[in-house]
């Protein structure tokens, strides 16, 4: 392995991020929305329902990463206006993905974490803008990544000043088609080991498959995860990307019971 | 998907597969003891702790594929003795692993249940010699092998007339070199989605890391596996084989008790 | 890397095997014929063919290692016989599978190298039983194996005392699915810095593509094959297996043609 | 896999890309120099020894994506312009990489092909931002994409209103870990069946190991690629980067010689 510096676990005691009422990397953060945010109307309504369920933040996305430059590619600023409605509403902070680094200083003006995803985990110029920006950052593994490589990107961003980031496994690709990528649970244990990052899981992106998502999530819970990111539509048949593993509003409620429930056992407050 | 026939879950309900007392499939089944049988008391040892502890059945491997032909090979019959002196007193079935079809029904006398492993699980004369021994079979996953594939295997042994066919995932190989292999534990859910044969999970060897089997456990009883077979021995530095990936009696003890606890509170009985 | 230690390069000069009038690993040598015999006609049409087209060695199998066991197992028998006749016939050598090491003194009578395939690569059985048949083997390269693994497993047949071993790069797995498996060819190099033995590439399992059959001979060549296997059938399109692989007679009278030239070429005789 | 548009072989005869002297895609294209510029000396004495070697492009990198935030991150303007005086002196045209979108338009004064690494191969600002800037780009492969994602990344420059596209295949991933990544040579042949663009290869960073350079180069033009990439280094030993994989002048002279006497030969003037 390369050398560690700021992201090592010896270096520091475990990092505690406070967004809104949450303390990621202390109790257990449920991070959930719409993949892409559509409208003013589907962003309101899912921010409620997710809030009402008990999410501690709102993720929804303004730039999209297309695999297809045909395919719809967010509403960009609009988008990041009915998000900030949206929080403004239910009090959620936001979680939203930026892809340029020009659009780095304005967009954090709008949310409260700056998503990294996994297509640019290696982009480098991006890393140092989020790093200089003070935001706290999730940063997804990237699907290729291994461990060693995924936290030298946190590394970047921690130089730069930023101590705010989060780890977001979210899948490696592998030769297996059943799910959309292989979830790599053991990554999370594996992370407690080597760095004092708050890591959380993400088991849409990772599987797929709207029924692979609770078992997914539970078991993320009993690794050690700091918390979960899913996918939430208030329709997912109309959605415009990742509806096929967007949970509803009632799948989500249920969820959400199963893994509090779940980590306060294994709190030893159950 | 090519089409699944007997193995599917659409045939069948939920098989059940009783070996001594335990009903696998049913309850939450442990399976634990030395990668391989090195001496009547290193057997004898570890088959009176994991018992102690609280397994279902005793592994211990006789017959072992090595990557190189100058590793040490197991002891054969000597070891199936070992096994069977170690089940005559703790009470223990035993699993074992065959490598060669000529060994198939004698082995068979000695054991509860055949494994089958991982660079086997393509070795299709010896996948037919197993169906027809109609012992339990536990079918390891190839670490290269797809949901798809590995449960055409299974189907060599249903066809044969042998009904009792155990599922065990123990990682898949990845880029990944942290952990020995990458434990694909979503591959549990989607097992249950496909087939109604039972599924345990291996950490020892999915993960190569002591200090990763007990989340990754814990992890597995929370994604719904129907147990977990875990290398255990009672002086792991003395070990032949994997001794770095060996819990200790001591640990083992701890890992059944919170692996107990949490599947009792999953079902409800926490 | 595991300690080589018969199959090391250094350890002994390259190794030359003859069979028939083709010396493996010295000239470049041309194996042709269809994935499984069916049929004494299709067995005999395609000897025939490949014969006339400049082939050196005919291949056919007669067990069939398939996904499934609803597939066609291969004739068995009845298709050694039919290889026979068509070694009498056009004085080709027989290259077949072998999948069991019940079956290995038995089918050596009927033929003059036995395949072990991908899926057997690390059976170590039969690579035990190969090793003491005494006869040339063809070793196929798992699709999840890595060069030291496939060196061991070369590295069993030769300690029992055969040093006739044949390596064969039929490509390994990875996430692209444009082809069947991703052809390493760098392979075949690496093999040449690390052993002795001969090194020859099949790119009809590798591709599973008829249009990339061609380009990747002649970058086998290029890369310094000692040779290439190629299936071949008289009737692709009533092939049992593999048919949309298969190449005609024709294209491979022109396929070896090419190959042939490039070879002259590179060794300075073009 | 998705639609492609403009990219697809259907709608265009294939693409010859004029830079200096060189067509690319229609005569065999070399393209060499040291992985990163370090200092005047080195970059003129390099591009002097390609250049008298045959070589029709010079590369260089000024911005490096490095893994780590602490290795030598290239040296920005003061590169470019030591490549401004290297073409000027040499008349060769200059290759180099941009890493992020505020850079492209004035970068791609100094250079004649701006290169996108693969690690941005999914950065789609920065693909649309040299999609704006005319200039051909030398697109990589992720090391984890398909060739449909690939494909899509060239789709989303060619969308732009920039047809000047070449696909750089330069290892894919795996699980082998004797050479640096896997060369995918089965995707030059493949490419051709799916898109117009010229495609060559970089056997530097597909292999990481000099002994492979050259059989892995003749490969690469018997696969039916336009042009190979290679890393020289006028004192390999004393390079800051990716020294180990670099050729030194000598060992390229040779290099020309063979690739382009196969080249010659295979167009049928050899």
């Amino acid at each position: 392995m390369n050398a560690l510096k700021l992201t090592a676990k010896t270096t520091r005691p475990p990092t505690v991020i406070q967004v809104g009422h949450a303390r990621i990397g202390e109790g257990f953060t449920i991070i959930a929305g719409p993949c892409s945010v559509e409208s003013e109307e589907q962003t309101l309504q899912t921010a409620r329902a997710v809030k009402a369920a008990g999410a501690d933040l709102l993720r929804g996305g303004a730039f999209k990463p297309r695999t297809s430059p045909y395919a719809f590619q967010g509403l960009g600023l609009e988008g990041l206006k009915f998000l900030e409605k949206a929080r403004a509403e239910t009090g959620l902070p936001v979680v939203t993905e930026v892809i340029d680094p020009r659009d780095v200083s304005w967009v954090a003006e709008y949310v409260d974490v700056l998503q990294i995803g996994a297509r640019n985990m290696q982009n480098f110029s991006l890393l140092k803008e989020v790093g200089k920006s003070g935001k706290p950052i999730l940063l997804k593994r990237g699907m290729y990544s291994t461990l060693d490589e995924w936290l030298l990107c946190a590394e970047y961003i921690l130089s730069e000043g930023n101590p705010h980031v989060i780890l977001c496994e979210r899948g490696i690709r592998s030769f297996e088609k059943y799910t959309r990528n292989t979830l790599d649970l053991s990554a999370v244990p594996s992370l407690k080991e080597l760095t004092h990052l708050p890591v959380v899981v993400d088991p849409s992106h990772a599987t797929g498959r709207l029924s692979l998502i609770k078992p997914m999530s539970l078991a993320a819970v009993a690794a050690g995860a700091d918390g979960i990111m899913v996918e939430v539509h208030h329709k997912p048949c109309e959605a415009m990307c990742d509806g096929d593993q967007s949970l509803t509003p009632e799948a989500f409620v249920e969820l959400v019971g199963e893994v509090r429930r779940l980590r306060a056992f294994l709190d030893g407050k159950g």
